[in-house]
């Protein structure tokens, strides 16, 4: 399967994390290519930076098809441009906030999210109320800790136990899916640590959830309706020098 | 009051329309600036064109509140950008949804919206989700007539007639909002012939309650949560040749 | 415009105050004439209260409209009457709940009321049900001052500065809803004391909500659906000894 | 058990067949006033009728708990003053909505009600929404037939008959409920003759449940919450004269 | 009235005060037959208890029909097999969760559940969302005590008496619903200890509440419907040696 | 992945045809067994079937996770002894009712189901209620064939379809979710159907979502959350003779 891991920010922090990563999720015979943007936002942490980022998302949305790609993740867990992704193509488009949230809809009755900072929360928000499942979030916490600085690993995973933590006592949450694709190789960890405290939840790593959910749809022939996701009118589009 | 109205698309059929009409909307002391963009989408008719219309709409926004404007319209019914907007400016800003879907929940039970092309029924669906007032909205129905096409005023009415009368009779629609702000100039036309069919029934246009809802904001000196719509963080933006 | 204003009490504590702030609400070339009950409660604090005082308060709606009023406001937080108000007459008639809550749909997602007494936060339960708005509505709150004793403005509004800060804080709250008409002139120095605290946060007046969206439907010649609000069926009332 | 049923109406049209009606839905050692009202509207069909009864229903609910009535039934599928009766009284108090709907959540999946005319069907939508059992109705159908001409039984269960299968066969409905506490003596008939259809469905009679459900609430020792229904303030009222 | 009263555990530790409390619920010229498994779980406290009892109960559902019985409860809050039940007999069919839901809609706004044990939390969970009645169900706590060790009265009712406490004044509770029909006997103590604390709320004991449920049912001549529980198509059932 | 499939009905009329078909939805190195159940009905049609088929779904649950199975699907999209499974075993286990509906939510805006018989609609209905996801759900419709009928593949494709259009066009529905795992092999040309018509829609069979569901939690290393899905307590079951 031949699948384009789209990381829709301008910097390259995460390309090798991501590229190391990936190979995890996928499966021997998978062809996989990360590309970061172009033009964009050096990372996505509000719905200004999600705006300044989808035009060049959806370039390389509709190159991905043009060069035979069988599905596409744009890696960001606000699903930037993933609708209108969705109109521009015929092969399955996932982002990293829908595949989780189906995936969890399984495994527990109270979902807690747990996001990088308090700006993109009540964006989270509506994603939530857009896939209508409201009565089964119930808690979007925050680390406060922003996309670049993701990097400390210790750091960023004790943050996690503390909220996570504070959302199973406090709010009532069964599992746990992580609010951000650059929070990648903690889940793990934070499950045994949760265990050990006598939690034994799931938690969910939401690039590893937006793969194997665009592999799942390959894999069983589908792809996005198009009475959803209608086929865009032609029309004439005026943009920047290129 | 100093306002300015985005017509958030590059043709200019639109203006003098628009400057015509917005003569109507404001008082007598009132100064309005009505502008187009420089780069995006002809039209906006679906999800795709509103992501390649938002960018240059963040410009004007961010320009708007530098030359002194004390309000904003984006004058499209799609609210594309305003979340993002309402994150860089601290002056009101309001799109063409919000404002009719605030104003017509005073005035009826049940809402009907009817816009242009089944291509952004989902996308209302969303915004009409995100918005939390899915008990209320009973109906969204389209006239099946493209944004550059709605110029035919008489053609225009009498779908909108032809849909009012289905969505009062069928769906038990008590209000209607007219779903796209190129309608303008129909709804006082087709509140009388309905009136006449029988259904005393409010018409909103949304253009006209858009610009009395940002000139409310502004006369009640209220701008938007600062909880809600968080100052983007500093950072590095790379963007096409300008 | 010529907007009538109805105190929905007997007690005529409020009249000069009322008189006063209006002045700010409306516009140089309205007329606005503020009217008591001659029948009623003295103060409207809970469902009891309010069955009291609408048979006089829809004796007043109907002359309102019979001496040429375009618009009226029953002002009380409570909309006592309103419904029954809009089956009498053909001009738009506001209360003082739908109008602050619609406008409030508009500036941040998560809203909190603060009212008097715990006696009508029930009620007000019930009224946002009734609208159909239960997502946006996260805190009712109130500070145990009756209606009456609101007179102290200084304790009036260090109590909802108190209660505010723990609806932010506690309750994620995101805009303010001033829960009774007779909260007048408090609303932006609450504001300006949350700004300070660091909560850039609109605080919402609702008699100043209540007038200016009468105005707005005024303006805009919107009136109730008469598919909602239907002309009551003539039949005989015998009432009491006038 | 000594009840009181208040007829809420000044016309005494009801009066024998309300009289003979209870024998049946009371047991022989229960003791059954039933008392119409002085002041007010001659039958309630809109909120400008239920506006008008409510004062002199809570009169009526006040002398019955002096008189040592241990329930009372407010006879009106409207519930008009309920909720102010529960603030005034420590006896049970029902209205005709409540105790049918509350009776038929145990009977079928979906709820139909079918009421008199269109003018309360917007009201009788808003107390499904105060309940929060929106989920459970799906229809809300009128026969259009004034209150005062429900006498004719034939005319009334013909037409109830073609509204039940209209609910049952486009709107899936499961239970029947009769949306006015006039309608007595036809539920049987209507049952049989759906059944007759094919349609084994229960269909509920507003009175007969407002009397079991005033019954089971004495028999079980409870009363309504003081949280919800808090005592009234003392203050001043003034009242036309008597 | 002739009742049957399903005890659907194995053990008998209740048999006797089962007896005695069921002679309070009921009239004088009632019969009641109270019966236990023979085959299933000791006690239930998951939703594989209840799965393992189904089975036995719907056998002596069955067999109360043919004994002419008139209507039947199955004693548990969790109503296990209550909807198989009504798809196997004509006489109403009660458990134990949907009858106090019921009753306590009309009693106060805000309605807390307290049960045995965590086990069963996420089950009651999904009965309130069944029944469609979420945005009544403000709480749902445990006492920790298994269903067993439920004949200490004494610990029983100082645990519920604490859990009430903070139901009330934590989360807004207005009425109290007692979680398991093994807590018999103490929701009068509970009820009168709370309101010398000051909270005058209804406490409703599942069992009583099922017993003049089913009651109430048999006395109006209702059924459920048998468009939401249909017969059972005709099939082969292999079943262990009896 | 070592792969239980629990054929939740004693008929063995499918096994060779879910064998057959299973090898389609697993990946090469899977090793999968499928097992029909020694007790309870022929086939699962209603609630009572499905009670009467639970008792030895579980037994082969436990079962099979002391073989060593990794992941259990139980092959019905009644999803029954899911929940009680879950608190069995420490192993994935999937119904047919949850992973179609899982993967549906990324695929389209209105989901409508199309299953066997009326009589499983209610319960149906209840599954949506309890996943929390009835704002999606727009359609439960039936093809009216008993499931051992399903083996008339052109009857069953062409009924499907005639409810599908149908449910496209009367009801808005996006997406086809097949509510029977029975329904085994028409996905495909139900969905190419569909395209030819002008409509192009995903189709999901459910036993395939079923097992690519299990495999993804398998391949993620995650299970249900055990703060849902308790273990349980420990106690004495009284069984029929074995």
């Amino acid at each position: 399967m031949k699948l384009k891991i789209i990381v829709p920010i301008t910097s390259d922090e995460f390309n090798e994390e991501v590229k190391r990563e990936i190979k995890h999720y996928v499966d021997p015979d998978d062809y996989v290519d990360v590309e970061n943007l172009d033009y964009g936002p050096a990372s996505i942490e509000c719905e200004y930076d999600e705006a300044m980022a989808v035009p060049d998302i959806l370039n390389k949305v509709k190159k991905a098809q043009e060069e035979g790609f069988e599905g596409i993740v744009i890696d960001c867990f606000g699903d930037p441009g993933v609708h209108a992704a969705r109109e521009l193509v015929d092969i399955p488009v996932c982002g990293g906030f829908e595949p989780p949230m189906q995936i969890v809809l399984g495994l527990g009755q109270n979902i807690g999210v747990i996001t990088v900072l308090p700006n993109v929360v009540p964006m989270l928000h509506d994603l939530v109320a857009k896939m209508g499942i409201e009565k089964r979030v119930k808690s979007i916490r925050y680390v406060n800790i922003p996309v670049l600085d993701l990097g400390d690993k210790q750091k960023l995973e004790d943050a996690l136990f503390k909220e996570s933590l504070e959302a199973i006592q406090k709010e009532n949450v069964h599992v746990i899916v992580l609010g951000c694709t650059g929070m990648m190789g903690v889940a793990r960890n934070l499950m045994n640590r949760l265990k050990e405290k006598g939690y034994d939840v799931p938690v969910i790593d939401p690039a590893f959830a937006a793969v194997r959910m665009v592999k799942t749809y390959v894999r069983m022939g589908l792809k996005h309706s198009r009475l959803t996701y209608m086929i865009p009118p032609v029309k004439l589009y005026t943009w920047w020098e290129k």
